[in-house]
């Protein structure tokens, strides 16, 4: 892309009311703009950034064998009526009546509607598993929106549903989500740890928050520091063989987010040396209802011995647009953000230092064009801004190489690449330079 | 995506309520579920070719110059009494009222708020020309809701924006978008004509609907025979040169929706043998509004004499959804959807005739791993239905291409391999079929 065509319109300095890092570079960067308290128009940039987000979730919920669909944002108030959650779910629920004064309300989540599908359909043993996913626009009317897209109103949301013969086959659609978020997070760059959650009334032990770690985390969690080092299970995993060692050596060790931490427990259980409390941001959430839906809303299975029983049922959320968020807090520097390859807007940055030079530009062409080729989306600064606003744009928007191009360099055949990580500076000939970013 | 574990509810009938072709078999192809009046679950099936649609609409923009982004779905009913459309727009907008008593409303369209964002970065006429799109649900709150996603209520739309420093200007990007959607919908197997439209108070000649032929369309649609044939421009037109000659051509000729239509005139400028009525189906419209928005809305660019002006606008929507059905109507048959290659949820579908025979269960197997590196998508059917019903569901699900794998047929080493669309049936060594599937 060439930046006189794009439209990123960074500004000098956030608005006062973004508290959080993640926002303010946001709104700085060009992401984002706020429409309505926690609604926000996703600015090119920060589209770019979404949709990437979203593809990295699309691809492990596919490899993990959840099947992609789409449920409307708009739901009809009887559905929730039917699982006695419209009265209960309070003001966060945006209620809705149309012009025939039908109730209807923006979907929060989607365990009703995707029941309601389920029950229509599948009637038999024959039809279960059955593990279903969307990636949809959802709308929780919090009291106080702030932190940016992090307790936005309007977020997109990844939700899965699992349906199962019993509990036991149940947990291997829990242990298929616990596994493919781990390696979600980690196509991020982010640490995740997960974190045994409250389970309410329902109990059980099968409910974890995923927990990525950044200094500036919305809440304190505790952990054994193992944890953190362990690393995603990788593309290798058998999705179809026993996932249940994989979440055994996961669990076993101390992790709990400030609700759930018991300091007697951490105390006695993790060596000292190897006590973590840090910061975190929750990203994700797995949990196991059993048939908290399906017994009111009668989704029942015929199994074997010819008696219907409820199915049961579990829900697997990541917060798609809050990850953009996560990423920027657990990424970041003075100078701007600092994106991980896998999500990075464009992947190198050319800097013209004078549009106004044939050569500079011919040189900026060729890299621009090589680079396109290779597949590295690279953005060309082609404007006419002067080189130090250029240089300070491209640190703030954060992609991950800088190609710097100007007149000087070029008449010694060199130009610069800066890994934007770590500040790395390279002098090498424009050839060498596209090679290796092609190449890398 | 082997079909045991996947989800596609077939039904033997089509609900009563559904009226014409397309909803009929979106329906029973499984492609669907009505969850409200007019709002639909899209189910895997219709999920994957919705995205198609969408990705070949995305990628004409681009090509075309636009910009992607992405607006909310909710907005603040401020913006709307800015342009004085708040209280206009009628019943059609589904209003809403948070918890905090402020008054929002599910967006039908976007021109007040890409006008916002518009205002609030760009102020010289160094900051345009601007052309931006976003691909995002709508929702209008239609009296009565019909024709299945032809005419649902929420709906998926891409609508694109231009502001330029004036009308000349404008036309260009007027020019851009109306090449753009010839390709579009040729890409989509669609013929679509070009037809001048209304343009309301504002008048000019700047404003067309295209149009899809189809026997079962909406409405009747009349003009000249050589339109229809004349093609789409494809993907070598240079969006940076002149594109007014291949607009001219397109609009030299008589075309007009039935609420257009001058028979007089159709008589006098068209021979009687080139007269086509037919019927078509709308999916796409553009606009040249000029400074309709701008001005009340203030969304001024200071012109090169240091005067400020307001901006000139159009806008430019794609029925995304809609699309689906538009497609349907014009490609299906008594058996079922005939998809075209670009738009099918899978390129090959292939049936095994006995999922218990190992031989042909391991023939199906290969066919399928090879065309899966092939890029072809295909879809396995592994299941144990009887292969009467296989057929069936094949036909209704429209896959260009049928690859029938049986025991009989592999004894004497022959698959069969059946074109959707022409029903031509060809028996051939497996190896000869996946050889022709992969390279076609």
């Amino acid at each position: 892309m060439r930046l006189s065509r794009y439209f990123i319109p960074v500004l000098k300095e956030a608005p006062s009311d973004a508290q959080i890092v993640s926002h303010q570079l946001m709104l700085r960067a060009g992401l984002i703009r706020q429409e309505a308290a926690g609604i926000y128009a996703w600015l090119p940039l920060g589209h770019r950034v979404l949709r990437k987000i979203e593809q990295i979730v699309r691809e492990e919920q596919d490899r993990a064998g959840a099947v992609e669909m789409l449920m409307p944002t708009i739901q009809l108030a009887d559905l929730w009526r039917e699982s006695g959650r419209y009265e209960d779910y309070g003001q966060e629920m945006l209620r809705i009546v149309d012009r025939h004064e039908r109730d209807l309300l923006y979907g929060p989540t989607n365990e009703e509607m995707i029941t309601e599908i389920f029950r229509a359909y599948c009637k038999s043993y024959k039809d279960v598993p059955k593990l279903l996913y969307h990636i949809q626009w959802k709308f929780r009317d919090e009291r106080r929106p702030r932190f940016g897209v992090m307790r936005g109103r309007e977020f997109l949301m990844k939700d899965a549903y699992s349906f199962d013969i019993d509990e036991d086959a149940a947990r291997k659609a829990y242990n298929r989500m616990f596994v493919a978020y781990l390696n979600t997070f980690a196509r991020m760059g982010l640490k995740s740890v997960p974190m045994r959650a409250d389970t309410g009334p329902i109990g059980g032990d099968l409910s974890h928050e995923f927990i990525v770690l950044a200094e500036t985390g919305e809440s304190e969690v505790f952990c054994h520091q193992d944890l953190v080092e362990m690393g995603a299970p990788g593309a290798d995993v058998d999705f179809d063989g026993d996932l249940q060692p994989l979440v055994d050596e996961r669990t076993a060790l101390y992790a709990a987010t400030e609700e759930m931490h018991e300091a007697d427990r951490f105390a006695a259980e993790v060596p000292e040396d190897k006590r973590l409390s840090a910061r975190g941001i929750e990203v994700g959430h797995i949990f196991y209802f059993g048939t908290k839906y399906s017994e009111p809303m009668k989704a029942l299975v015929t199994h074997p011995d010819g008696k219907e029983r409820p199915v049961h049922m579990g829900s697997y959320g990541v917060g798609v647009s809050r990850l953009m968020g996560a990423i920027i807090e657990a990424s970041h520097d003075e100078n701007g953000i600092i994106w991980p390859e896998s999500v990075a807007p464009f992947g190198v940055g050319i800097i013209n230092m004078r549009s106004d030079d044939a050569d500079t530009s011919a040189a900026c062409d060729k890299a621009y064009e090589a680079l396109t080729k290779a597949g590295k989306e690279p953005l060309l600064d082609d404007t006419g801004e002067r080189a130090g606003a250029k240089f300070a744009t491209m640190d703030l928007i954060g992609l991950p190489y800088q190609l710097v191009i100007g007149p000087r360099g070029l008449k010694e055949g060199k130009v610069e690449l800066k890994v934007r990580r770590t500040g790395e500076k390279l002098e090498l000939p424009l050839d060498e330079a596209i090679k290796r970013l092609a190449e890398g």
